[in-house]
């Protein structure tokens, strides 16, 4: 038997590893100091009254006969769908139920959707980046190439013309940057993509942290964008579901690659390779897109908003550029006094005790710069941003 | 871009909706028969009390800041993971912690792991068989070749030393035939992989059927097994978890190809493409395997079982010859009078309103044989068999 080869090709990435063990050691060090950890990309909110009534009313339908629900449809119940398909037809984007998938998640979905395309395509992705993009393309064996975001785009790379590609990734507003495209930059990635006949694979995870009404949240708010771009989304960030588990891709029918349809291709992937999302979660993400799951949620996102701007307020105090915050729950700061990220790191845990993630961890890009989070709470967060303020004031 | 061709090559399989639509007809012209179904292998039982309670406890967790749960392992649990150790345990078959994943259920795993195998392997799949082996090999352009399972051995096909094959299929108690491997004829296909330094994907979905003390219900009480299997289970059947979604698969240290470790690239294969099980559903399988889990659980198979001892005794007394039911959920009888699978089916459904599963719908080998499974109620069951009785009497 051979296996795969190309999982040798995996660099391991010890990032998040490097910083527990850096966090663990100080501890043991000094254990009088209390440490504030704003490096996580986790919510910390617990889910709203709303989802929660919804899931023990699921749990006492499971628990009779009548009621109880065996194998679901592998794309996702039409409930669901239909609210999916609500949240979108609020900001003017429509589709059919059937362009509607649901999922346990992004990250399954991004990674899992690559199956439909040849291992023989050219995949752009911007550096820094989630690290999940690199990885699934080199397990495939597929051709690499990254596209700078950089301080002089802002972070918001546009498209290069000179450059062929295939299969881009495009996270807005992104991960780790914060950086989030208007609606004119994103169109010239969608008329770069038709005209070259490549797809787009949009990572919508945090758009419901954009609150600026002109800015898209969904990549069909661009026109064409339905001929070549598949968008990911879930309610890890939107709704607190990050151990919950719950997602929804939306594939269009009019998405079509050598005459044959992508939502058509991704439904024969899922309904062979996967049994659906549990019931009882669907039930709970239902909820979520109620009116009073709607308001509910906008509370805890503005709770995670007070701390982006508890850490933005202190940053422009000290003349620190940034991007993020306005619209990302991330604020992607650049190190003071040309610092490199880990350096920082170190300097920020040693003498203020704070924990962000050092940008190069995310690309060579990120080298200089660093990520904090807004999923801490307003207290903390305002204690860390406080010591932080004295320390470089 | 270019598409992943493969797709085209697949099948479509219209057992199922075929199935549905004959039965719709029936029924609209024949509104007075009441149709009993025997076709579907989806359980009908509530969850259990134990599973029910630790359910809704999870979902009270996930409502308060101290309990919320956010992004988990990817892996699972180490609450959930030392359960699964401890149920095999029982069986005198020993793993760490670490030699097991949890995922959402036997086909999403049975489906991604071939992920860690070069595209260039030979798969060797019994026909006839769950349609999902051959259609995910069939995506990643795999040579495919079959053994037969027939009359003549029992539907249990034994290794054939003269054909070469790297990835081996085994389910048992097998889906569709209901036939069950014993330790001697497991042993000669451990012995075949690794002589032919092949991998064997052994599908356990079923192994809570097996009430023969003397029948192995994991590959692992064989021994060798651990150099050369990857073992996949769930809790649909076992649990009644359809529904809600959690399995686990079992991928032991020692089973290294090419000096490279399989646990380790799975683990590197889920901790990038997959965000992990929902908690509150890891805890309701948690509980599955508690003591008082297991006692009503078990009972809920007893009463599965005795809709498969009322078919069995059935076609004893008509001298229906049949494989599976003793140790299975399911029962695979030969059709009467050399009828065809689809003659069959029609028959049953037009002259006594009975829904079985036409056997050609799983391989060429099903064909003149039929399944019928436990699932509904002993009620419809016996209902179905009276009227099976009067017809072939």
């Amino acid at each position: 038997m051979k296996i795969n080869a190309n999982y040798q090709k995996l660099n391991e990435n010890y990032l998040f590893s490097t910083i527990v063990r850096k966090v663990n050691d100080f501890s043991r060090q000094h254990p009088d100091i209390e440490v504030i950890k704003m490096g996580v990309g986790d919510v910390t909110l617990p889910l709203c009254p709303a989802v929660i009534e919804a899931l023990h009313k699921a749990v006492d339908e499971m628990a009779k006969k009548e009621t109880f629900k065996g194998y679901g449809p592998e794309d996702g119940y039409g409930f669901l769908k239909t609210a999916v398909q609500g949240y979108y037809k609020k900001r003017g984007v429509t589709f059919e139920t059937d362009e509607i998938f649901i999922s346990d998640g992004v990250n399954s979905d991004i990674s899992n959707i690559l199956d439909l395309f040849d291992r023989d395509n050219t995949v752009l992705i911007p550096d820094p980046v989630y690290p999940v993009y690199v990885d699934t393309n080199v397990m495939a064996g597929r051709r690499i190439v990254y596209t700078d975001a950089t301080e002089e785009n802002a972070f918001l790379p546009m498209p290069d013309p000179s450059v062929k590609a295939d299969i881009i990734y495009i996270c807005s507003p992104n991960n780790p940057t914060g950086a989030t495209y208007d609606k004119e930059q994103l169109s010239a990635w969608v008329d770069y993509a038709i005209k070259n006949r490549a797809v787009i694979l949009f990572d919508a995870a945090y758009e419901s942290f954009v609150w600026d009404e002109n800015l898209p949240r969904s990549v069909y708010e661009i026109k064409g964008a339905e001929q070549c771009a598949i968008e990911f989304c879930s309610l890890s960030k939107t709704a607190g579901f990050t151990g919950t588990r719950c997602g929804y891709t939306v594939v269009p029918k009019e998405l079509r690659f050598d005459g044959l349809s992508l939502n058509k291709m991704w439904l024969r992937r899922q309904t062979t390779k996967f049994n659906g999302v549990s019931y009882i979660v669907q039930r709970g993400a239902e909820a979520a897109f109620s009116d009073a799951g709607q308001k509910q949620i906008r509370e805890n996102i503005a709770y995670y908003k007070q701390n982006v701007k508890i850490i933005g307020d202190t940053l422009d105090k000290l003349n620190i550029a940034y991007t993020g915050g306005k619209n990302s729950p991330y604020i992607w700061l650049k190190c003071p006094g040309g610092m490199k990220s880990w350096d920082f790191f170190d300097l920020l845990l040693t003498k203020i005790g704070v924990v962000g993630t050092p940008g190069v961890g995310f690309g060579k890009n990120g080298e200089g710069r660093f990520r904090l989070t807004s999923f801490n709470t307003p207290e903390n967060t305002a204690k860390a941003m406080e010591r932080f303020y004295n320390l470089f004031k």
